[in-house]
């Protein structure tokens, strides 16, 4: 496949993110051009070979793609106003970090001036930029996507999540709660360990088990959600409860926190209050998918 | 290497996992004897080639490996203390629910008897039982455990981890918390997902692969405990807590449970609190290895 290296490009915003991206194109070979407030945060990308514009409205000229990474979406939208006639046929990706609904009212803005917008969410810290290892999630209209996927591809894994622009928040919002509940769960369990003379190292392989073990049982539990029947065939909630109550009882007879197993058992207790005592695991989606009020 | 299927084993304790075991120890071509207070639960196992001895002490008298599975370990003390002089010399595997308290004292009570001690966490559910899938934990002295493993291989995945008869149980819970953990991160996920009409079976697997990602960071991680040092490589803490901030942001925004969110923030903004905002985040270690009183 032809991976493009002419297709200029520009970065708006030159924080350590925008620097990284800038970065990673630059070394693809694309035409890049940078803007930010601050000019002499563009100093080493010049020297790199970027082209530093004098104005928001000339860095938009410079190429039909414009990745814009800044603050917060009220500095998208104070910077890309005042020349937004340049906008009109441009492709504008917004890699500034938002919610899902700031990421849907700033497409409308973007499209009423006639612009092709798509959010976007990026999942790594700056040095991993232009590496494998560099998640960037992508929503909005399909067709942006695939015409400036190659391009995009200069900055990591790039991945197209669907059309409603508030997608690649929401994927982004979800795997920070997956990383931070693994790393909380396995911080419980070496507290745990540790209180019988175990270090980290010699649990963690544990961990790492157990974690990637039951991540291969969702695509099977959400089939249960998505048909909304939920048959105990491994355990009923009912059941797990009671090693809820176990891993709470053990936490505290060692002495380490035990908010989090009460967190578990909570979720679990109010499912089981509400009649599903008898079914599966994932009948807690409905416990999760509603506010708590108290 | 020799599997030996000739070993008399007794299985004590005949509820669904007592029953399930004896199963596949009869399978694996054992020579097996049950015991159970209500004699008609053998009547299966009876007539796939197990012997019913008729007292426990007949039990324990008929092989030299004993396995015992019942309610608790109250349980346990009863129903083998009444014959507690046959415990002299034998090889007795407690697979009994209980913490590490209690497998310790148990450890002491048979140790006292003359018998060989090994405290047990079974990670499966019945069914699971005799094939790989069932993990068998097994903490005490090593020598018992080498001497039986190619007996109990015939249950499943028969693990050893150390000299202290408590860590079957803390492995066990340890696993536990894990794999609520990544449950509940991806119930959260997909509640989220959800509010944008995106299916569960459309977010598994993007779930799937961020746990299955962080669970290999928990070896490196792992070190940063060990060495108590806790230095910000890839991000530091006061940094995480605004991601942290924005996903209970934007949960609340969406109306599904926050509560999980707040947790993880929670505990991060206490070790921030502690002068930990410039490390990294197994930095926590020290929050969850402390009880929460209040």
């Amino acid at each position: 496949m032809n991976r493009k290296t002419d297709t200029p490009v520009t970065v708006i915003g030159l924080g350590l993110m925008g620097r990284a991206l800038a970065g990673a194109f630059l070394k693809a070979g694309h035409p890049t051009t940078v803007w930010n407030r601050t000019t002499s945060k563009a100093d080493q990308l010049v020297a790199e070979g970027a082209r530093l514009a004098p104005t928001v409205g000339d860095a938009l000229r410079a190429g039909s793609l414009t990745i814009v990474c800044v603050t917060d979406y009220q500095a998208v939208y104070e910077l890309l106003g005042v020349s937004d006639s340049e906008l009109d046929g441009k492709m504008l990706i917004n890699l500034t970090s938002g919610d899902s609904a700031q990421a849907r009212e700033a497409a409308q803005w973007a499209e009423q001036r006639g612009a092709h917008y798509l959010d976007g969410a990026i999942m790594a810290i700056p040095p991993a930029i232009g590496t494998a290892e560099a998640v960037i999630l992508h929503s909005g209209p399909r067709s942006g996507f695939e015409i400036h996927k190659a391009t995009l591809d200069a900055l990591g894994t790039v991945t197209y999540l669907g059309a409603d622009h508030g997608l690649a928040s929401l994927y982004d919002v979800a795997g920070l709660a997956m990383m931070w509940s693994v790393l909380n769960a396995w911080l419980h369990g070496t507290a745990l360990l540790r209180t019988a003379g175990v270090d980290a190292a010699t649990y963690a392989p544990f961990a790492r088990q157990i974690a990637a073990g039951v991540a291969e049982w969702l695509p099977g539990y959400a089939e249960q959600i998505d048909s909304g029947s939920f048959p105990a065939e491994v355990s009923a909630l009912e059941t797990d409860v009671r090693a809820m109550a176990h891993l709470i009882e053990e936490s505290e007879a060692v002495g380490v926190n035990a908010e989090l197993p009460k967190l578990i058992k909570a979720m679990a207790d109010r499912s089981i209050a509400a009649g599903h005592g008898g079914e599966q695991y994932p009948v807690l989606i409905e416990e999760f998918s509603k506010p708590r009020n108290d």
